[in-house]
């Protein structure tokens, strides 16, 4: 059976923002990453469109799930699709509520990103995250949405296990009074100088302005990795400078 | 004056590896990379292109050049332009020839892609490599070609400091018999672990299928950046692997 003219608009209405709000849900592709999010509890689908082969193949795991399955010609992932090259299968997931427990909060280490823009950026910092075992990410609400596709895609799958949510920096001093806040800024101490935090939030700003101005009052110690006396580059990727100030701190 | 339809045609096929390296030459975009690159020696430039204002502003620092110079129209920079939104200028430069000293390779620690796919990557590790001051990254001839547009724009102007170049990582028991090639891979000893090299070859692998097989046996030490014991992703993106590492060996 054809996908309807109805369900198509539906689907493709899930590209933007405003509808994945509006639904409160968002679209997860591609064979690997569908496979692991079918094998985890902690989220619900809502419909999985798919080839032919591959809902052969994968009969067994969609036993237990509640989706909506819609089999698909490649014609048609095409149209829903939001990969230049669609791999096999789409689906809808609800977006999860976020359940944080204080106790990790504030005995573990957890990213906050001020404002991160692109979508690639946000995606492999959820990838490292999850590498490092920090169990959050936040993000400022003017932050690209994680459920944006590209962020999703980017993130490898990492986001079915690091939980990601949107929240302003100044709710810590209530949700986490004592939390020592690290920002990685320019001209702070150098990272080998810092000692190494057993919990904290670690802050990364814009990828051209840092952190804003605003939050830079809430900082409890500026973090900065020392460029080599030869080096020229301005700065570093987001991205880039995440993992390095992970790698340091949350390696045992 | 504006441009003819030869010269849009010429400046489009740029676009394209083929044509850059049969004209053995390349496109830099942007205000403040080119600007950067105006004021460096090491790049011959073969035509700019830009817009009257930017032209007006910056007519001083062209005086110094033996560039051709256009003066363009927003839409003729459009067309000509490989970004989605051109930014005033577009210049031709030439491939510099690749110079290097065999003392400086010995005695300090280089890049070795084997077989970088994604631009992104590729200009973000040049980016990493200015930054801690590596002075060269080597490149398989498989990998992206670092003239790609992509990986000039993504190593934000570092192009300009770091020395990139292709060549089999095999060639290096010549022109470096002694050097320690260090690869990074899944299962080899954990980074902190390995001592700190004072000079050597860093071996990056693809993206996803790492170190070819056929050069894993000039590796002198595999290395490997732990993962956390509850983390959950299979591996780090590229150039967050090679920021940590360098790191790890670039910071004094």
């Amino acid at each position: 059976m054809a996908l309807s003219k109805n369900e198509i608009k539906y689907v493709k209405s899930l590209h933007l923002k405003k509808f994945r709000q509006k639904y409160n849900n968002f679209i997860v592709e591609g064979d690997k990453i569908v496979r692991e999010l079918l094998a985890s509890s902690d989220f619900q689908i809502e419909g999985l469109y798919a080839e032919e082969n591959w809902l052969a193949t994968h009969a067994a795991d969609l036993s237990l799930s509640s989706a909506q399955v819609y089999a698909v010609s490649p014609t048609e992932l095409e149209r829903i699709s939001t990969l230049k090259t669609p791999n096999q299968v789409l689906v809808i997931v609800r977006q999860p509520t976020f359940r944080f427990s204080p106790d990790k909060i504030n005995s573990s280490l957890s990213l906050y990103l001020d404002e991160i823009r692109d979508p690639g950026n946000f995606g492999t910092i959820i990838r490292i995250a999850d590498w490092f075992g920090f169990p959050y990410v936040f993000c400022s609400p003017t932050s690209t949405a994680w459920t944006n596709p590209k962020v999703i895609q980017a993130s490898m799958g990492s986001f079915l296990r690091v939980q990601v949510h949107p929240v302003e920096l100044s709710d810590f001093s209530s949700i986490a009074p004592s939390l020592p806040i690290l920002g990685m800024v320019l001209g702070g101490k150098p990272l080998p100088q810092v000692p190494k935090p057993n919990a904290g939030l670690v802050v990364i700003g814009n990828e051209s302005r840092g952190i804003s101005a605003s939050n830079l009052q809430y900082l409890t110690q500026q973090v900065t990795i020392p460029r080599h006396p030869q080096g020229g580059a301005e700065s570093l990727n987001a991205a880039v400078a995440t993992g390095i100030i992970c790698a340091q701190w949350g390696i045992e």
